[in-house]
């Protein structure tokens, strides 16, 4: 691509550098924001930079939070001793929308897997693993996607709990709502069956 | 969706007003923002206000520069005499990177649009004109895309120019490159048809 201007060519290069955006849907980015006023660009760089430098991780369980506890770690209504391992706060606002989940959460801020360079160390493995050890959690839930990576992580946090009353658990996997049985996946339809639960179960809300 | 975070939603709010990206890929981005190191933000930011600030458009032919005059508009060897006219900073682009264009160009910034409110007055329509009538163009070649919009444009170009000695044209439309025909609209391969060139033509650079 050839552009006539180093301020537009340098703009696309930063935006391009997003994941999923192209060179191409960078230009169509960059130049919509040419179009529009200029204050929109202001308030776009403004609301990323303030976003970036201000924004906090709770210090229990590393969701982002304006303070330094989150809103859901300081609330007392909500069960402490239940724990949900999480990936990232994606996880975190995808539960929190289903309004199902009254306890806290813990994010690990990634999975291990060794061929992208992340390793047990570099995610909030440790102080979840002290927190658990330290007696004062009663369920462990693990919410992690079921990939290679997120099994090992999984299985990596399991192995480290010396707390013998914990109760460890992990969300149910299975057929979709309204999914139709003949297009599901074997692994998952067969492990729905498997796992099968009690008729009524499914019609209580915890 | 639930933020945990003001500053966070503040910023996907913000970079959801781009085109094309929705609130769960303005998360995704944002997310990536905040595991990437704080330059990262920087840079993206710096870049695009510092293009939306100070990138100006040429004052011959309104394609984006870094200097009053573009480097096409500059260029002494292309034929000054001969202008394309395009919708916008893409389509320049596009044509140059054929290699195939020797003239210069005159970026409208848009086409006749009614239903999206946008009237000739926004288009840089009058300076055309202007500069066709003076007699200084041999050659206008219309290269806007053919939509209803981008045909009542040539046409209200068209209808303005009051230059006998001036050649009009239009880009060649039909089958592209490599294309099958039994795949082809009808109208596209009707109007091939209708406007078959001598064999040899195709062949031939200008």
């Amino acid at each position: 691509m050839e552009f006539s201007s180093n301020l537009l060519e340098k703009a696309v290069n930063e935006m391009a550098q997003l994941p999923g955006i192209g060179k191409r849907t960078a230009l169509r980015l960059v130049l919509h924001l040419l179009k529009q006023p200029q204050e929109r660009t202001e308030f776009l760089t403004e609301a990323l930079l303030k976003m970036r430098t201000e924004i906090k991780l709770c210090e229990n369980c590393y969701n982002v939070s304006d303070k330094i506890v989150c809103a859901i770690c300081e609330n007392k209504n909500r069960d402490h001793q239940l724990i949900c391992v999480v990936e990232d706060v994606r996880d975190v606002m995808a539960i929190e929308n289903t309004g199902q989940y009254k306890g806290i959460y813990h994010v690990l801020g990634g999975k291990i897997s060794p061929i992208d360079g992340i390793g047990p160390s570099q995610l909030k493995i440790s102080s979840l693993v002290e927190k658990v050890n330290s007696g004062k959690v009663r369920e462990l839930i693990f919410a992690l996607s079921s990939t290679m990576e997120g099994d090992t992580t999984n299985f990596y946090i399991y192995k480290q709990i010396k707390n013998n009353e914990l109760v460890t658990s992990t969300i149910a996997r299975g057929i979709a709502v309204g999914d139709e049985l003949e297009y599901a996946d074997e692994v998952t339809l067969g492990r729905s069956i498997v796992q099968r639960v009690p008729f009524d179960h499914s019609f209580k809300n915890n």
